[in-house]
């Protein structure tokens, strides 16, 4: 047997293939989208709508007023789902959000015009397409469970606010908008973390698209993965609104002496703090302060504290957004679907990236199972 | 950035993991599972059936007489779809096999008993239950959309018998029952494939198990992977039943000399016969015979020769499993559906042993986009 490389588990630091989208230095806590430093592209004034950050993925340049404009166009029209997908969303069961959202998805392979179209132009439109279908999904589906009707997309609205709106009903305001159009930017991609790895394991076999990201859906919806926030936002509701900072700190300290593992800390690449944490954290301070919680962020921050000194460990971008979106008014069981709803931008830019220059992915696995050859026994032998 | 590892494109020859199911060696074409040869677990008169195989992958040891009911009666309860799958069968668009299956299988996890339930004896039942609900699935799927009206599944036949009862609502003879469980055998297991490859990498976020065989089912949709025997059969009925050998020869050495792809060729790990090839061989020969329709067999045979010797290409498990599938009278897009029939097993083995020693799999990706740092403009600058 030809085994030419035995790398660490988990495929730490195994470089799986090239890739031009996200630039990542985890020794320097460096995040990069085709170039373009994350600090600059989430900054609450002077940085870049989610929108200009999917059209940059998938185009490897930002784009102009006017392609902006079409980019728009086309996340509006595809808002509107079909009407069989609004049916699917009021005929399933009371599920786990991440659930629903495998099986929506899926389900909107049967009825993408664009189905059978393997050609790169088809493809770019379902990218759009999907982008566009995910958030109004994750938050009609958010809105249904939760006892409200749809209402319909305004395409006024940038696509964060329209989730925002068609989540609750309501028109969000500019700085609810541009916080949650924020946390989009910072969360649309991550290089090969494991959603996005296997999504591109999937379009290597040429499999359409549809099929990459419903097994992208499914892998981000691992505790180890998607779920960090939620389980950073149940910890601190499990705290409690009032029992203040040194409950909190007694509350982790005691994790942490029972070897428990607090979430929101940690990466596999990065050795220095998340880069998206430091925006987080500020929204998470400015939201809260508006919604008149400031506690969360508080706790928060005193968490952060004794880990920090605890542990040696950072924060990454889970840490706060779980604050930050409680701030929000979301649900803390739509916080996975949300990260979807950001990540199918560069899950989608993977994927046409692996079908442009593809590759089968196809490892070998260590045999460590009982000696070969075991000598058969027929049933009634054994 | 610290990247220790750049192995080949696709991870060939990289070992990403440990494991006790397959065993595999591709310089001298064996295959193995648990180190039972395939040889001998494929014989189609002293081998192994299916459930022996599933019961096989899942404990790393052949049943017992006792163990064996107990895993039949297990199967047999699954068989009994959800009301509501069959609804969901009945209320899909006409689609792919594989899109259907996708989602209904995602489907699937919201009517589990055990959905919620992340115990290893939990997972283990979802296991068993999601091998017997595939089979009963497609079958039925492939009824309805040929025009039949569902069956209940016979609890006295085999996993295999009872997929051929359900899909074409009559009993099998013994030799088909045994030749669809011999194919059943051979496609249940292939090491770090690309399906099985996804269906780690997402149990390897410790999401549920129908996530990751969702993702398993999407990946192995795609054409590089699970279509080839379907393009075979493609082939051959583009060829036409009539058409004769050398007629068949004609058009191989004509899309051979066009650089055009003949399915059913090379495989990434064998540098030999793939040892299944053998035995779907054989089974094609007889039930092709058997079907008075020997002209697929013989037709299958001389492209074989033709390949071989003009470029040196080894029959991979797709050559003969279109013609061996044709003679069953199975419909050809049923092909891919079926190898999920078989290879659920195999996924659903991997997952397991994924979740008791876990590490999330999560690679690097080599940088060639845009240089790092580009200068930020907003939109009314560019």
């Amino acid at each position: 047997m030809v085994v030419e490389t035995k790398p660490k588990a988990g495929l730490e630091d195994v470089v799986a293939g090239e890739s031009a989208i996200c630039f990542l230095d985890g020794a320097r806590g460096v995040l990069a989208y085709c170039g373009y430093d994350i600090h600059d592209l989430a900054d609450v004034e002077r940085g870049a709508s989610f929108e200009e950050v999917c059209f940059l993925m998938w185009h490897r340049r930002l784009p102009n007023r006017s392609e902006l404009g079409d980019l728009q166009t086309q996340l509006a029209a595809a808002r509107i789902l079909p009407d069989a997908i609004l049916r699917a969303i009021k005929s399933l069961p009371p599920v786990d959000g991440m659930d629903a959202l495998r099986t929506l998805t899926s389900m909107l392979g049967h009825y993408d015009p664009d189905a059978a179209d393997r050609s790169p132009e088809a493809r770019y439109r379902k990218a759009v397409r999907l982008t566009g279908q995910l958030g109004a999904l994750v938050a009609t589906w958010g809105r249904w469970t939760a006892g409200g009707s749809p209402v319909a997309p305004d395409p006024a609205l940038s696509h964060a606010a329209n989730f925002l709106y068609l989540l609750t009903g309501q028109r969000p305001s500019p700085l609810a908008a541009r916080a949650f159009d924020v946390s989009l930017v910072l969360h649309a991609d991550h290089e090969l973390n494991a959603s996005t790895f296997a999504a591109r394991v999937a379009a290597a076999t040429l499999t359409d698209i549809h099929s990459t990201i419903v097994s992208a859906i499914g892998t981000l919806k691992g505790p180890l993965h998607g779920g960090a926030n939620a389980e950073v936002m149940k910890l601190l509701l499990e705290i409690g609104a009032t029992a203040g900072l040194d409950r909190a700190e007694a509350v982790v300290r005691g994790k942490l002496a029972r070897k428990e593992k607090v979430a929101g800390f940690g990466h596999r690449v990065y050795r220095t703090e998340d880069p998206r944490a430091m925006h987080l954290r500020r929204l998470s301070k400015t939201l809260g302060e508006k919604a008149g919680q400031p506690q969360w962020y508080a706790m928060t921050e005193r968490i952060e504290q004794v880990v920090k000194a605890e542990k040696g460990l950072y924060p990454n971008v889970d840490l706060y957004s779980a604050s930050m979106f409680y701030a929000l008014g979301l649900p803390v069981d739509l916080y996975t679907p949300i990260f979807a709803v950001s990540r199918v931008s560069g899950w989608t830019a993977h994927v046409l990236e692996q079908y442009a220059n593809n590759r089968l992915i196809r490892p070998r696995a260590d045999y460590i199972g009982p000696a070969y050859p075991q000598t058969f026994l027929r049933l009634d032998q054994r």
